[in-house]
């Protein structure tokens, strides 16, 4: 046995009561999207390399899964090899093809692929598996799926409004109390060139993204040491210590900011999805944070991350605006917004805030005991009218011993037992037992559905 | 553009409306396996090529998508590499994993490596896709899903009955009228050997499989040609004239293959199978077809084939009993019996047929016209009342002129478009278009989410 029956690493199996939480995750966050008329896609799990590669920077190039050419690999391409050749080389000789790493570069090609066919702005949503070569370590697979929805074609911040919106009715629909929070990657150029270090804003934001582990004091020591000037340092100071709520943040930046209109523009952008959201309030903690920085050289408005308020863990769905994406495709100018949740993330919330009710691991609803014979067949008929009311519900496949059929009764958390031997055969009557409190009572074969379905 | 929008031959996109479509399909199938107790199971993309290799013939191993190991695969094992090394040397030194070809082998690993925590007889279904790299064609892709149950850990007939009710559940449920072929190893195995050709029952078997496209004479041929003594295949005429209802086939069978114990326990099986089906009756045509072998060196028992009834297509779906299939992975001696649909099949038939329904086309039922500025907010807290009530519905994002807005309601197919201008909002109304008709009337507000839920 041994190796045969491992996973490659990184990779896992789910068995039937993870499947169900899992269910529960992927089932409401499709359900959302569909009501917000976000529309379904999916795309291959193999894309051409040519798709892949060069859109996740260098270290994204070296995690890509490769597939090997199919056939005589070596001698497709009519390829002479030197026993000194390098893995590198070798590589793109004989592989054409990849496993995708996300479900956005998969879908900016789908836009230039089918434009001719979608509607603009293009509501869509995808839920798939993706595949990265990382080294995997708790909480980080090598296959996880990802769930996305993004709107393209459109650049009007109402869209982030109802991205917003999503996300609130997700998390509150899974019990879980989330803080959302927002930032414009404008206003980070604002900030980058009103200290006069426009050219340094990956510095600096990498920098000031760790202020809430390190503190304000430690951020400046690294600005400084990144060779940000102490001019510079202490004209950011006012914005590392703004302080109060949303409205008196962006007025207190508003002033900092104004020599910049980039940063004014940030700061209008996000005054407008706060307004919206007075509109139409949502239960979630939605915070300006200047220093979230996520993604930033994709990002080119808002800038969005959430985290569980309630469990130490990092961000459970993530996004923001780009105004390019598919300009790598040879469409440009076509501005996009979009959201992607970590369904790992989540299930990994949820079971630490015990919100999966046990209930969801219920497979069958009811287990007949097999005594085989005519009991058998009488049985069967009962199960199909309560199957033909939707309830699910089995059988032990065999007559074997009625002990051996309770232990997997037991074993599966069935919570209900359905007895008919000879005696309730002949009489139109089944014995229904309790599983929970072992109580059993003899009941007419007639009533047997109205109990169950009302149980 | 040209390469870098295109994707893997034999792969596809699905947009929204093949999604809808696809959909109905898989969660009529995942509906119905739950409401017969079966219990859902992932795998991952990604298995060891140990665990691939020798389960499917040389022809499958080749058809395998191997994957590149990571980082500098070259050198990871200290090969040597010579410029005369082949392909078919090469490829087991740098890669180690290989997509799965199809859920039958994940499956038995699966099953294998869980065994102590799987409570037998363990019912599991899995809807996930597969890749083989098999030359494209019409209808055959080199990534496609397969939907899977079995039941596995209890030879009980009782399971074969189940499954053929499960066939039928789903293709009544899709408005699929289907035939269910039913043979068995034992009676194939039974043939071979009453006509003294026991080690040719591939040869005899796969003469027979051609019975319905070319007749009786040809097979006949075609036997001798296979080297079966003239004897044998005149003892063999009898079972191809084989006709009547499936109790007459059996009960000459059964004086035909008297002197064959393996065949005898087959036709009792048979019989045993369609006893239960009187107990609750099928729509389906269920029939003894003596001619149907598939994956013959698979199964042990029963041999499961469906096609539809009104289009001429491959099998919808197929399966069987299989007495060992742990037992290549080191645990023996648990049979189970499976079926496998095949949805890219059922999509083509259900297309067809044309058996999709247009309003599985429709995502959002409802679209808001965009007015912009205090409007926008109006028809914002009334869109998302609709939303809470369940139902799909969207506003057009930004204010863009009102044809525009048409033409994006119209090419979505939404069925409702509600206007709200600065009038309607002023007196607490909407004007409420009908799609359909092009009929429009102002109604109140209050009344808007009674009129789209009756709709």
């Amino acid at each position: 046995m041994g190796s045969q029956t491992t996973i490659p690493k990184g990779t896992r199996d789910f068995g039937p009561v993870e499947m169900s939480r899992r269910n529960l995750i992927f089932d409401t966050i499709r359900s959302v999207f569909r009501i917000y008329g976000y529309r379904q896609i999916e795309t291959p799990a193999m894309e051409n390399l040519s798709t892949l590669l060069g859109k996740y920077g260098e270290e994204g190039d070296r995690l890509l899964f490769r597939i090997l050419n199919s056939g005589d690999f070596l001698n497709q391409k009519g390829e002479v090899l030197t026993d000194d050749i390098t893995s590198q080389e070798l590589a793109p000789r004989i592989s054409d093809k990849g496993l995708r790493y996300d479900l956005t570069v998969p879908f900016a090609r789908f836009v230039v692929q089918h434009r001719n066919e979608i509607t603009f702005p293009f509501r869509r949503f995808q839920i798939q598996p993706v595949w990265r070569a990382d080294k995997p370590q708790k909480g980080r697979y090598r296959e996880f799926y990802q769930c996305d929805a993004d709107i393209i074609g459109s650049d009007s911040l109402f869209n982030e409004y109802e991205l917003i919106r999503i996300i609130d009715e997700v998390f509150g629909r899974l019990g879980i109390s989330s803080v959302i929070r927002i930032n414009n990657r404008k206003i980070l150029s604002g900030i980058a060139s009103i200290i006069g270090e426009e050219e340094r804003i990956t510095d600096i934001t990498i920098a000031i993204d760790k202020i809430e582990k390190v503190g304000v004091e430690a951020v400046k020591r690294e600005l400084v040491d990144r060779g940000i000037s102490a001019e510079a340092v202490s004209g950011l100071e006012p914005i590392l210590n703004l302080s109060g709520d949303n409205y008196t943040k962006l007025s207190e930046l508003e002033s900092l900011l104004q020599d910049s209109p980039a940063g004014l523009k940030g700061i209008e952008e996000m005054r407008e999805i706060f307004s919206l959201l007075e509109t139409s309030p949502v239960r979630s903690n939605v915070m300006v944070d200047l220093t979230l920085a996520r993604g930033l050289n994709y990002y080119t408005g808002a800038i969005i991350e959430v985290k569980a308020e309630d469990v130490v863990i990092g961000s459970i769905c993530g996004g923001g605006r780009y105004d390019d994406l598919t300009g790598i495709f040879g469409l440009p100018g076509v501005s996009g917004v979009g959201i992607s949740f970590g369904a790992d993330r989540i299930y990994d919330v949820m079971s630490a805030l015990d919100l999966f009710s046990e209930d969801i691991d219920i497979t069958s609803r009811v287990l007949f005991i097999n005594f085989g014979g005519e009991e058998e067949k009488y049985a069967i008929s009962l199960l199909e009218k309560i199957r033909a009311a939707g309830v699910p519900a089995e059988i032990y496949p065999g007559s074997v011993k009625i002990k051996k059929q309770m232990v997997y009764a037991n074993a599966l958390s069935v919570p209900w037992v359905v007895m008919a031997g000879e005696e309730e055969r002949e009489a139109g009557m089944v014995t229904l037992k309790n599983m929970m409190t072992g109580e059993q009572e003899k009941i007419a074969a007639s009533d047997l559905i109205n109990r169950l379905a009302n149980a």
